[in-house]
């Protein structure tokens, strides 16, 4: 097994993840001290933005979803070996900006593709690794829409029901997911102030932190 | 099922594969009335481009084995919905250059990744579409090698053990391919004069467009 931490943060759109993970780093660089890396999916090295840049380019409309999420698994792969795994064996904690879990709740809940495949392909490009810890941000949809409408000088205010609607799937998927992973899964209530989920997200990544020290 | 004809072509580097395809074309076009298409892998429409751009980008050095598989895989489901099953739809005969059996060949007896996984995944991709023939252009791996460095103006005369051991590993992985599928898969000696191989092929292609006419 690796020597380092793995922890990956997950959530629907609007749970504040970027927030977090900004406001987690220096209280982690205090607790770790063979250092911690933050990184994000998908990208993070230069072949997956490569990959990145095909998923998001906005031409590209005519992208089926299983094209979609077989890009998202290749993006996954190339930053596991290329990024995780190197810091990990190092002895690092790495926290990712979404992981395997992610492409259950958008590919599987939230488009419809089947998730036993999705976790298939998620096994075959990690090599069967999965975080020691997930953080799952979790919001009631209508809430975390409004947070990102107010983010974002309301060009994205088009709060249609199919919006509600795919990120109420995507949360369910979220839900699910942590209710068959209840060890590696911890929910975080991302309604309440940042102060309390940077503060809950500790505990919970302090709980990981704990055998490493008395290994 | 699709009405049209599905045919691939396949074989190792230096077995002509596009020297063939061109001399079908117009063969094949008298053949069947209600249109041919020739096409690639990967590539052919935008997405897939886009996919075999970052798969041959001379920088992308540290592309893993993996990753590499899934984004040809990627393409290929791309490939496939946009311009394979339009095509088939519509009852034309689809001639491609390299599809399910490369990835095994390549992936697989070339590159070591498991078969068993490289099927998996091009079921998935292609929602268990087979061609109904594929044209497997055999040839030795020093006369392939040969073929190739002659084409290429010396630029590829590094004929070293590694390239004829790997020639011979994909080589003997369509070998391997044909003897599971006899059916579907007819080997072509691609040692022959050019005039010998089309006809063979024409030969096996005949077979395939019978029974549409009986239909």
């Amino acid at each position: 097994m690796t020597k380092g931490i793995f922890i990956s943060l997950e959530g629907p759109d609007g749970a504040g993840k970027t927030t977090v993970l900004n406001k987690l780093l220096p209280a982690l660089e205090k607790r770790h001290s063979a250092g911690v890396v933050t990184t994000r999916e998908p990208g993070g090295v230069m072949i997956a933005e490569a990959i990145r840049e095909v998923i998001l380019d906005v031409n590209n409309t005519a992208m089926d979803s299983k094209t979609e999420l077989l890009l998202y698994i290749a993006a996954r792969r190339q930053h596991l070996v290329e990024r995780v795994l190197p810091n990990l064996e190092s002895g690092k904690l790495v926290l990712v900006d979404r992981f395997i879990d992610s492409s259950v709740a958008y590919q599987g809940a939230g488009r419809g593709l089947s998730s036993e495949d999705i976790k298939w392909l998620n096994t075959y490009a990690t090599d069967g690794l999965e975080p020691d810890l997930t953080l799952l941000l979790d919001i009631e949809s209508e809430l975390g829409l409004s947070r990102i409408a107010q983010n974002s000088d309301r060009e994205v205010n088009r709060l249609d029901l199919e919006k509600i609607d795919m990120h109420q799937r995507v949360r369910q998927g979220y839900l699910e997911l942590a209710q068959e992973n209840p060890e590696r899964i911890k929910i975080i209530d991302a309604s309440n102030d940042i102060e309390t989920v940077v503060s809950e997200a500790l505990k919970a990544i302090e709980a990981v932190l704990k055998p490493s020290k008395d290994a």
